[in-house]
Formats: C-alpha cells, sequence, structure tokens
C-alpha cells in the first residue's frame, strides 16, 4: 500500500490539494476542484491544542488536578507557560475558572474542565493509545482505561455511521464538506 | 459533574497523583499507591508530533503529499523547520525517506508514511472531529471522511474491548498499567 506509485498527473503539486488524494498515503485520482485549508479544523484544533504543554494540562485536567500550583507539581511546566496556557484555554471555553472556598482557607482558583474540554478525551486517549503501541517501555503501558462498572479496556476506533468499523485510514476517502472553500478550477 | 466538589482529603495534591482520580474532572477515591509521570506514553507521543506543524505535515502526508517543496507550498511552514520536522519523524519510524524517479528527471525525495505513521490517523480524526464541532465555520466542516465503498461518515469513537460504546469520560476508569512505576506510597 505504500508502496505504490501514482501517475506522472497525479504528481502535479497543485493538483494534489485536491481532497481526492488517498489517505493512505497514496495519490488517488487527484483532479479539480481544489480547496483551501484556511478552514481546516485540524488546523484550527491544533491552534489551540497543539503544543505539547496544552494536552499535558488537558491529561491533568482529566486525571482531577484543578488548581494552578497542583498542575505545576505534576507536569513541570514553567509557571509563566501554564498561566498562558489556563488563560487560552479558559478563553477558548475549554476550562472554567471557578472560585473555590473552603472553611477557613483563603478562596483559591479552580480549573475545571467545560463539555467543551471533556470532549477533548477522545484525542488524548488516541494519543495515549499510539503511545501505548510505539514508545512504551518494555513492561508495557503505564495506564489502562477500562470501561466503568464492566472492566474492559477503552480505546479509540474508527467508525462509519453505518457501523461498520473501519480498520485503517486505506478505507476512508475525503471529500469537500458544507464548509469547504473553492480556491481556483471551481466546478463545473 | 463538573461541579462535584471532593472531599479535603482528595485535596492533598500528592494524593491526587493517583490513577483514581476520576476522569470526568471530579475527584476519585485518591490514595495511595502513587505512580510516576515519567513514562507517560500521552506525554512520550506529545514529544514527537506534540508541535502544531507535525501534525500538519501528517496531515498532508495522508492528503497524498510527499515533497519537501509540496509540504512547503502546503502549510506555509518555514523550510529549516520543515526539514527539522521531517527529520524527527523519519527518525522516529513514522515516514520514511525514500527516493522517487522519473524518467529524466533528476531523483527526488519523498517521505511516506510508513505503518506506525498510518496508525496516526485516529488522532487526526479525533481532532478533525473536535475541531469541526467546536471551531468550523458557520457552514460546517470544510472536509467529509468517508467509509469507502459504504459512504457513511467516518468518526473515532470510544469503545471497550466487550463491545460497548463509550459515551464519555466519566464511563471511564484509570489504573495502573504493567508499565506503572510506583514512585511513593507502595502499595501494601
Amino acid at each position: 500500500m505504500l508502496q505504490g506509485k501514482a501517475s506522472a498527473t497525479a504528481r502535479d503539486a497543485d493538483k494534489m490539494l485536491t481532497w481526492q488524494a488517498g489517505t493512505d498515503g497514496s495519490r488517488g485520482d487527484a483532479g479539480p476542484p481544489v480547496y483551501s485549508m484556511e478552514n481546516c479544523s485540524v488546523a484550527r484544533t491544533m491552534e489551540i491544542l497543539g503544543e505539547k504543554w496544552t494536552l499535558l494540562v488537558l491529561r491533568d485536567a482529566f486525571r482531577g488536578i484543578r488548581r494552578f500550583e497542583d498542575f505545576i507539581a505534576q507536569t513541570g511546566i514553567p509557571r509563566q507557560v501554564l498561566s498562558n496556557r489556563l488563560s487560552t484555554l479558559t478563553s477558548r471555553g475549554i476550562l472554567s475558572k471557578e472560585t473555590y472556598r473552603e472553611p477557613g482557607v483563603r478562596p483559591r482558583a479552580e480549573y475545571v474542565l467545560t463539555a467543551k474540554g471533556l470532549d477533548v478525551y477522545p484525542i488524548l486517549v488516541a494519543i495515549r493509545q499510539w503511545g501505548d503501541h510505539y514508545e512504551a517501555d518494555p513492561e508495557g503501558p503505564p495506564l489502562v482505561m477500562e470501561h466503568r462498572g464492566c472492566g474492559a479496556q477503552v480505546s479509540a476506533q474508527l467508525h462509519c455511521a453505518a457501523g461498520h468499523s473501519v480498520a485503517s485510514a486505506g478505507e476512508v476517502s475525503h471529500r469537500p464538506g458544507p464548509g469547504a472553500r473553492p480556491v481556483n478550477h471551481p466546478p463545473g
């Protein structure tokens, strides 16, 4: 699959912009129309989350960490970097800054996952899974995720809306969605 | 779920290191043993992939981009940064640098996804999905992923090995895996 060489036609760089390119790394039937990458959802997400510390901060939020000093203690993240990351995550609605009052102690800020933040979980599970498979110690993964009340291990899997499991990128084709922005070679 | 306040005991920072903390952002029944984060698979993966450009380069590799100049044209990544990222991805076995010979043209280097690289796909799908949901234009997502030959939309879903779908992080519990490294409060 990886070694399949494509025709010279498909090697035309600007045609490769098309979403019809094969997702298994091979080149598909490339051709117009061509769509802008300006509103790519991967790029937009990485603008927010695409920084090592950010996803580690979220990892720790899913472990129950909520306070500035606890994030510092857990990740070793520099204070100013953490401050910036929490600010971004709060302003983007991924964490909510709340005031926690315990009797006899001054109020403290806590950062809690919002619904938007909780929905980052499949990304973290997919990352953990890849790391467990390719980067774990010989002893095995440091962490096991289990389905509560069932005990079976949890993983992120590709599925289609018709209920099929999708084994690999080679089974997936890409087409322009409703927000696709043609940039040249418009259809028709 | 988010608003559940934990007991003062669970607020002890070093106890929060435990994997027993709730994955829904609440604090679970924290307590010893405590495990090291040194071999965390999320952290190890982010050491390799945790940089905005790296995942965008891989996104483009899944779209069929293989050549240095095409990556430049697609992503706008600075040349030296791309050179560094391709070097990392190649040295970590995620891309393979291959020589492509076309008649009458000098041989050119191509970067193709390895099996380890193809396995990054669920991470990209999970990222795209979150971005489609929370960051897309009002018109909708720019890209639709379809199951080849079936046409139904593809997404990354949490499932357990017993075949249940897992609706949210709140349904997942964490326990130490075979590679977990106790750091203090050893069991027993």
